[in-house]
């Protein structure tokens, strides 16, 4: 019934997964243990790649395996081939290898990586994938035939001390740790600045408190401010707390964790080469097991993530109420308009950057509880939702740091206080009764300021009306400027 | 400190929002109310979307808004003009936004529609992206000039008796219910089929329970099969139940759900031009405010999807489980062998599409947090976190729904039972004891039970060394086949 | 280390599990078939129930196994006695146990109950406490000895034609079922009714829509409500949408849904019986390895509940936010004042009901995860996280229930218009200038409204002073009334 | 119609909050700010206390605020009444205060403590029912009158310098942070020290790993558990990691973190009294606006705990499936028999253990996405999801030590290796041809692998057969033993 339906409808949804289908009309035909295959002359990759393009059309172009996976593994596979240098790979070999994994590693190949994340949950095939791409290119390089498999062996050769159950892990941890230290740290590091500027400019205007909503006693902007400064800072103290964990890597394991098929010192010398490639304190990780078989560390650090999520979301939320109106909000903060904000009501300008940061902050919660789940799930000598895994905390860490980045050039940097407005609900507000706590206690205060509220009245005139205290008496105890910290 | 070491990086990560930067040289000026733009003169879109581009550079090219939502927007902006035309617009005008929405709702004009999904939380730089490209597109239909606004205007005639805040969600949920009938259900469909086939071919093999993961007592695999089918088959009825209230539509609400500047009949009408187009039951939401303040139909969708990644999570889990060794496993199913399954271990077959889909069922279980945090954080007239809620949806609808037909032809179709090897565990199990509960009574069943278990022999030599029933009993009261339902 | 500092501690913490030590001191000597142990005298279960309490000291007595599934399964047992009486069980044998299960299923023997929910994964210890029970005040009712297995065997008769395995999720689907009944769609009810009555109350009151948090195209307060009314209404139709796959029954499906050791019919005339018992449309599981081995009918309902707890932040989060003030805030609601909000600032009101619903739906939201990935990880013929799964289920339902009933007679029953300071925010509003684009197109209009929040005068001083209409065309074009729906 | 329904069932649902209602028949009369109350003549809370029973009707007894929290208060007014003392407090009342609040610290008088956590969002009725508490013990002591508020006034003695805003957050941290230590800590240690010896006595036990669940090369059985040992002394650090946040204390901050009312030195000191006190290393905030309006430091906990709950998970997934059988399992693993396992199969045996650990795990999770959701809605100067956030993160430690705890006692200190079936399955493995990679390349050893599988032969058979190598290089190059590492 479906598909005649389907048949009549003027706008059939597109599978997403034509889109991997090669336009390409060239073949070659390569071979993998199952059988030959057609693989398009123009791409560097082989016969398993083209085989698990078919076998796993979930989700389309949009569900490939992050880039940033991909260069990662080429990284790996550069310091893999140095190594098995040093333990006597053939050096003209080795050169092609490096060379090809150079390009990998420098995003010059992408389009050679067409597998998306929902395929085998080790990485295998993606794995195999970085294998014949950088296979096929250094054949070329050595003037060889593409697909021939020889001089240059994708598993014997590129893939040589490796299995992907320890380079997948591997490139993620690479891939990861970059992320955080090019895009995350940086966003955050950024946004703690321009946090840390307005408060200090606003450090002189006081304001009316809210808790609950509601009025409560008066603090400066500069301190409100703060609150955001040290949530953001500690923000960066959580991810970095975490990523002594992350720095470790699996390389060295091979397929369960014993390192079989692997010479000693290996391991080491790869996360050393990994460390000086990308300037970044990798190690190799002291259990090979435990790296193999969970992902605890990237749970962790989705953690953070996490964390950091709930400090923007706060952090946005706040911003864009005090700086709701222009005339029927909050309106103690003048946001930098930055398009026009309806389609329908001109002149209305909205919070938008605040906007997208909740957004990403509700995808990072997400994102974290699929990380949980995939790092939950794993069983005996190996985790299988590593592509989910990274995929998620890839994207957590990019729109962090992105949505980082955009706050504070198109929102916090452009903030200004609506002083004028700032100061008529201070002096408005009810709530300066609390100084008076030490003088006549609670129970009268409270009087106070439910009279004021009751007749409208001022604190002023219904402390006099109550008769709790002396006009002086009043002026001298009921100071915004002396509320503002401990005495 | 960052900057320097970043400069000395072989490998630099590269920004993703660069991937954004048009490599179109030649410009065309266009204007919104905040000021003049260059726009790429080879795209239809305008002022508003460029400077989206400029403010929003959150996570790049694979954060796009999806395409189904762009889609969704040419149907509706389709259904629009023709209600509009009922109304009195121009019908040149009409006409030509009808052709050109129609570009959009094909898919042909994709390429013009670069907004990333952190953007405003309304959507409305969508929707403006949308007005734009329809604008220029039908102007140019019409022989005018891109970006003249003229003769067809992006506001005042393609988002004509329209809002942001009701033509965003009206196209969330077009999309969503396009991508649930023609992905999700069909993808649900063909697996409850194949399994149902399976559940009848193996309706004959008497295999060992396992409870607790431990040994039970028997079923058929086609019982056990049985349960897979239902659960599946109450997948589609859990999303088919929340289908109503996403068949609602919020156009005609306009700015906040009143209405205002539409014309009495325009949502119904609109409505059922979007049912006509799309073959859909589409109709009017009977109360707007609800429809555009909230997305709660949408977080109930993605709460039937979260019940259905439970359930393709256990059955995958099962699968995977029942078809593990080769010879150290559990052995009784054989799954089909769909490509190399390592790059270290030779031979090794792994069960791959159990694994894509526990990915999958992970990644929904994690999209539908992210789309409850944002449903649960809408603010009076507008919930603002539209962009995020849509685009992970769509994702679980489109993931379970393709991981769906993958599992289905390469791995459930070409389940075999291996018969001896269940067999075997069948004859062998000790809690076939349970079969002489209503004649010996629990406390002597259990010592035979633990007799034969501590002495290593069958249950038949525990029961008669045990004295508690004699041998033809034994075989008369404990047959496999009797113990496969009620007496 | 840890015992060292410990020991001088002046507040040492009290371990949760010493609250479960009994300080009974006569016993009496119970067995299983692991061997003796010694009962409290003065208690009803048996030796199983003791060895639990031994072997999962987790959590202490607030992590008891919740009283409604205790009592659903004395409506159970009783069920299932009355039904194998009529298959032959000795009539004094079961009145006796349908007399003691009958005071389990009132409540009365809730003391004898001191399992947690942290035990097995089947609930195999609170069937068998259940069982230990009625067995022994079975025992007792007929004047037998306690412990003494006779003449009433908690196996072999109370728990005749049964098994954890069924017995548990059918106690669960029960107490789900009474709870979703007695406490969950009451309390939704009653709320939409009372937010009803508002949205009547409050339809001639006139006030500034807000979207993005921002200010908007005028809506009456009524209009708003009915808005949080759909939500609540829909509410209810989501919960009660899953209830048909709640309504069904494991029962008779004994270890893997087979149904062995049962009597064909017993299932259906199990669920009749407690259909008939509690009022509720219960009927056997179609299926009952699904019902057995997935929870995922729980899974939907907690996802339904988790769409509620969404509405209810959205609906609370406004309520609090309209009526935040008093002199500060959008103060346009005034919530009743039910306590003293403060401690230390006099006067201080606080919308502490909304907090409270918030806090709820926070927590639904948390219950609803561990109910996924509880649901998502059943192996096999069985789900073993079945006391967690019915734990968060029933706390969730209770939660929502009653704090619906809470909010409604603490907060929204007495929720007053601000109709002075609606008013004021209202007229003063600069988005009433929608209303001229159908007249003077969406440019002007946005210029007419950019240069009156610029220069803070009024919308029709900034469009006379642009003249882009008359004083005449202003009064007749912008009149709140007409802004309230379509013409 | 659900009345009607309700007063004809059988077994009425119990309202959980009629739990609450007091059954004490003398009272006495209180007031508060809003008026007279009676209060139970043998309680010591007041009038503030009895208000919020009455307003706050939900969930009941089991939804109490966690006592812990209740005692951290009893150690902070301690140091409150101590440090007041040193800044001018009458000593007399210091002094009972101090008295009084002891009594709260050791438990002595949590039956006064009936609230529950469902309450205004900043726990200000629970602060308040500890200074009633504490100020009508202290009175007593004095020889004054219950409830004349004097000697000893709640709020402006005992609250002194204090408010709700900032000694709930305070005793939230006191509270995990004890929890932290005392339960949970040590509960993982102990785990990790068990594992560890498991380690060591499995360390010469050579096994088939399993990667995707399916055969892969071997390790020894201490290998794998020594990952676990990796993932919980990981779990001990990503814990510990978190603390130096929790160990900062809000006192001092009062209503919104300016410290209005106290006095300078008063956050300093108190934090050492509750330093010396607990024996914790506390320290004062360093930015109390943070401390009161983001509880950031608690979901970061949090999510450290979920990481452990990720670890658990895979631990006893690991244990219960190696444990499987007894006959048609993997056997490889005999777990401690603890208790009957079925109600209904005689002899069954169930790794209950792992269930409650695993149930446990996903209550961790759950819980998160609560603390998630309630730390990323704080608004302005205060976080208003306080009580749900503490109650879930106590909830949360305590479930994860106390599982540790019974998972180490009552099974991984019992495990045994099932040696015999170890060897088989090891010595069968088809995966031992990964050794011969490096010796004919990855391709011959695939053919050798597939041969055998499908011939059903030993590997040396197939290796034979196809001529690759010789009888005596197979018998070199392939033992177990030396595959166990690199070489």
């Amino acid at each position: 019934p479906h598909r005649n339906r389907k048949s009549k409808l003027l706008f059939p949804v597109q599978p997403g997964n034509l889109c991997r289908a090669s336009t390409q009309e060239a073949f070659r035909i390569e071979y993998d243990t199952f059988g030959e295959l057609k693989v398009p002359s123009d791409k560097y990759y082989g016969a398993q790649t083209v085989r698990s393009t078919m076998n796993f059309k979930i989700g389309g172009v949009s569900e490939r395996m992050p880039v940033q996976v991909i260069r990662a593994f080429g990284i790996l596979k550069r310091a893999a081939a140095e190594v098995n240098q040093d333990y006597g790979l053939d050096p003209k070999i080795a050169n092609a290898i490096i060379k090809a994994a150079n390009e990998v590693a420098e995003g010059k190949l992408n389009d050679h990586f067409p597998l998306v994340v929902w395929q085998t949950g080790s990485g295998t095939q993606t794995n195999m994938n970085v294998n014949e791409v950088i296979s096929n290119r250094a054949i070329e390089i050595m003037g060889g035939k593409l697909g021939s498999k020889t001089p240059v062996h994708p598993n014997d050769h590129v893939n040589k001390s490796q299995s992907s159950n320890d380079t997948f892990p591997t490139a993620m941890h690479i891939a990861a740790a970059q992320e955080v230290n090019e895009v995350l740290l940086p966003g955050l590091k950024k946004l703690q600045n321009a946090l840390e500027g307005k408060s200090k400019e606003f450090s002189q205007i006081i304001k009316i408190g809210r808790t609950h909503t509601q009025d409560a006693v008066p603090l400066t902007l500069g301190q409100e401010f703060s609150g955001y400064v040290q949530q953001i800072k500690y923000g960066v103290a959580r991810i970095e707390s975490t990523m002594p964990r992350v720095y470790q890597l699996a390389a060295g394991g091979t397929a369960v964790g014993t390192g079989l098929n692997t010479r000693i010192g290996f391991a080491e010398k790869v996360a050393a080469k990994v460390a000086e490639l990308t300037g970044l304190p990798f190690v190799t990780a002291p259990n090979k097991f435990e790296a193999l078989a969970a992902h605890d560390a990237l749970v962790e650090l989705s953690g953070a993530m996490n964390t950091v999520a709930c400090s923007l979301m706060k952090i946005a939320n706040d911003i864009r109420f005090l700086g709701s109106g222009p005339r029927s909000g909050l309106g103690e903060l003048i946001l930098p308009e930055n398009e026009p904000g309806s389609s329908i009501m001109p002149g209305k300008v909205n919070p938008t950057q605040c906007e997208a940061v909740t957004m990403v902050a509700a995808q990072v919660m997400g994102n974290h509880v699929a990380v949980t789940v995939g790092g939950s799930n794993g069983h005996f000598e190996l985790n299988v939702f590593k592509p989910m895994m990274i995929k998620n905390v890839l994207n957590s860490a990019r729109l962090l740091g992105d949505a980082c980045v955009s706050f504070t050039d198109n929102c916090v940097v452009g903030i200004q206080a609506n002083t004028d407005r700032i100061n008529k609900l201070m002096s408005e507000s009810l709530m300066l009764v609390t100084a008076l706590n030490p003088h006549i206690g609670y129970d009268k205060a409270a009087k106070i300021a439910k009279t004021a509220h009751k007749e409208g009245t001022t604190l002023k005139e219904a402390a006099l009306k109550l008769g709790f205290l002396t006009s002086d008496q009043f002026d001298q105890w009921v100071k915004p400027k002396d509320m503002l910290g401990p005495q």
